[in-house]
């Protein structure tokens, strides 16, 4: 099955080397005929790293592995392969993540616990790790500062655009690196990390201080974003620091110093978070949820995140239709504290309803003009209290049923 | 546009007269051109009603106007209109509700807080009630004991067949009739009632029991169902008891007497679950979800409702794809205990993974032969604990998105 290039793709950015990083891709034949599917990247000694993973109750076996040697913050390698997602498989799985862990590491020099892995497609069938072992030495010969775009389209499963993203930040007047790669099109509805999202930086920080920043930083990214409300087995969002960067030393705390590498990081986070909404099974439109005036910004998330996962909502969008009755009944559903006659509903900076009711004289026009573009913005004041949150999901097409009624991810 | 009839449609039953019930339809116009769109019941002089609504904090005006009417116990009349839903319509709602409440009680002989709402269709635009009251005395002249079907058709919006179910049971020896019509196709989450159903019954019973024996009803029928997780803003399920029938009086506070009444009550609105569940927008296979081994009821019912709501579960069963990895990724998710290691799964009766991992020497063939029949079985055992639950639901298909991307409802 040919998907279409998603009609939200963007274009893929310009990666520069990064000290301390080298990656390369090659074709394992795990799953896929004729493509790359399997991603090794090894990095400097004394790499940091951080990680957040799915909240899901049956998670993966390479989320397990990585939840186990996070704890002791250091990597110099991480494998990913795509087509098998190696979730529900029992003790074959876990077989699997030691021996592939095993082959990176007499290949880079390093214990098998400084190997990171990620698995994404099918989930319940054994991942033939014989076949990705027999790959590595070759691949990991080939790895190259200049690989990013051959790691961002490997990892890629039902993805159809590869996803990076990268920014400039400073630390006390040095400017460091920070550079991402991300999969994921559908399953998507992070609950604390979204599908597969590697970041990079040559940074020096310390462990615990990437890892407070990352946390932080998924919250308002990736976890505020939903294609079709399915939490997946292997979400996982891992942040490396390869410590080549000559800048000042990190305080333990992290602190002042910093926070522009903080806000470059949440930039990254967000940019490759919208790329996977962008790349949403089926998705023809990016939408954005502005939830205002709720009890609290927990209450705001969730009844925004309840009207992006709202079918009825989703479909409407898909038609172009200006439908304000659907997200009525999206916050009406949500459990929430709301009240029907304080409720205000805007579609494109267009007031529709107020008040318990149809702005007077709501002239419908502007608001289909907006619905038609590639970009709906909805606006929803629950008129109670200072809560707020922004959320982004897709549209709900045809295209989404083609893929999931057929492919077997 | 044309909606062909859901394969899944069951024959409307015969439903006989019954004593304190004469029905009607009548076309007013209000949204629909050529066929009938208001339904009238008068009942009996004595009529106790117990009723359940929807738990959307946006409710429609009719659920307003019949939760405070209804402490009083009693009802003459009924009047449900098809096409506007009256919902988030100010203070025009309340008092098209008024208004037509007070012209059925003018013909009835009754008052007005004798008289119940409903409404389903259009959020958001007002209802033409002067089209509706206007509509009302030829209706009233032409109500009729045989008229149950008119008004099964009358009450329908997206629906695709009329639905209805008709039970007989014995109260202290003595045969009394219960018969219920429903409503609904899209926008079906219930969270305490589903879209619309009216239930009727000839015999005599107080009241508070009749509405302990409907609370109770309802939650492992209509609040066991989904077919998009949308919950409507108008969720109605009633009630009516016309005290027709020559039974032993009725204890009040019911007790063995009602055993085989509430029986066959529960085996009414499970069949009237069902029809609407098999006529949901798009269906073309009814689902059938038990989990057991759950900690509790409550945590199995969640889990059921998440792997029933999960659009990737769903696309999976209208592709007719044994794809148990996404129940287990919908178990996942559902945040109840669980535990990934004691996991077991079957469909159509056949085990497909068990303890973590896929059944060794797993044969697809049977699977995907029931996979490819109307009715589709999924047994989910967590293995943590003795609570159980049966969730329903359907598929997710092409259907849904034609619906609801073009049809504003």
């Amino acid at each position: 099955m040919a998907t279409p290039v998603s009609p939200l793709a963007t274009p893929l950015p310009a990666l520069p080397p990064m000290a301390g990083v080298r990656l390369g891709a090659a074709a394992a034949g795990i799953r896929y005929k004729g493509r790359t599917d399997v991603v090794m990247v090894e990095m400097a000694p004394g790499t940091t790293v951080a990680g957040v993973f799915t909240k899901s109750k049956c998670p993966g076996a390479p989320v397990d592995w990585c939840r186990n040697i996070l704890p002791a913050g250091k990597a110099r390698a991480l494998v990913v392969n795509a087509g098998n997602a190696n979730v529900f498989t029992g003790k074959a799985g876990r077989d699997a993540c030691a021996a592939s862990a095993a082959a990176a590491s007499k290949l880079v020099g390093c214990t098998a616990k400084q190997v990171y892995l990620s698995s994404t497609g099918v989930i319940g069938e054994v991942l033939p790790h014989d076949k990705l072992t027999a790959a590595l030495p070759k691949l990991h010969k080939a790895l190259s500062a200049d690989n990013w775009e051959a790691a961002a389209r490997g990892i890629m499963t039902t993805d159809t655009f590869p996803k990076a993203s990268t920014r400039v930040a400073k630390i006390g007047g040095t400017e460091v690196r920070i550079s991402g790669i991300a999969k994921g099109s559908g399953m998507i509805a992070p609950d604390m990390a979204t599908m597969l999202c590697f970041i990079f930086t040559d940074a020096k920080i310390p462990a615990p201080v990437l890892q407070k920043m990352l946390s932080k930083g998924v919250e308002p990214t990736f976890n505020a974003t939903t294609v079709d409300s399915d939490t997946s087995t292997s979400d996982t969002v891992m942040l490396f620091a390869t410590g080549q960067a000559k800048h000042p030393v990190v305080p333990e705390n992290g602190g002042a110093m910093l926070r522009d590498f903080a806000a470059k990081l949440n930039e990254v986070l967000l940019d490759l978070a919208l790329q996977v909404i962008k790349d949403g099974e089926g998705a023809q439109k990016l939408v954005k949820i502005d939830v205002t005036g709720a009890v609290s910004a927990k209450s705001a998330k969730k009844i925004g995140m309840v009207i992006a996962n709202s079918p009825l909502v989703k479909t409407a969008i898909a038609g172009e239709d200006a439908n304000w009755g659907r997200i009525v009944m999206a916050v009406g559903k949500a459990g929430e504290p709301a009240d029907r006659d304080k409720l205000a509903v805007a579609v494109g900076g267009v007031q529709m309803a107020r008040k318990g009711g149809v702005v007077p004289g709501y002239d419908e026009t502007p608001v289909v003009k907006h619905m038609k573009g590639q970009e709906v913005h909805i606006a929803v004041d629950i008129g109670l209290g200072a809560g707020k949150a922004t959320v982004w999901t897709c549209d709900l097409t045809h295209g989404y049923i083609d893929i999931n009624g057929s492919y077997r991810s």
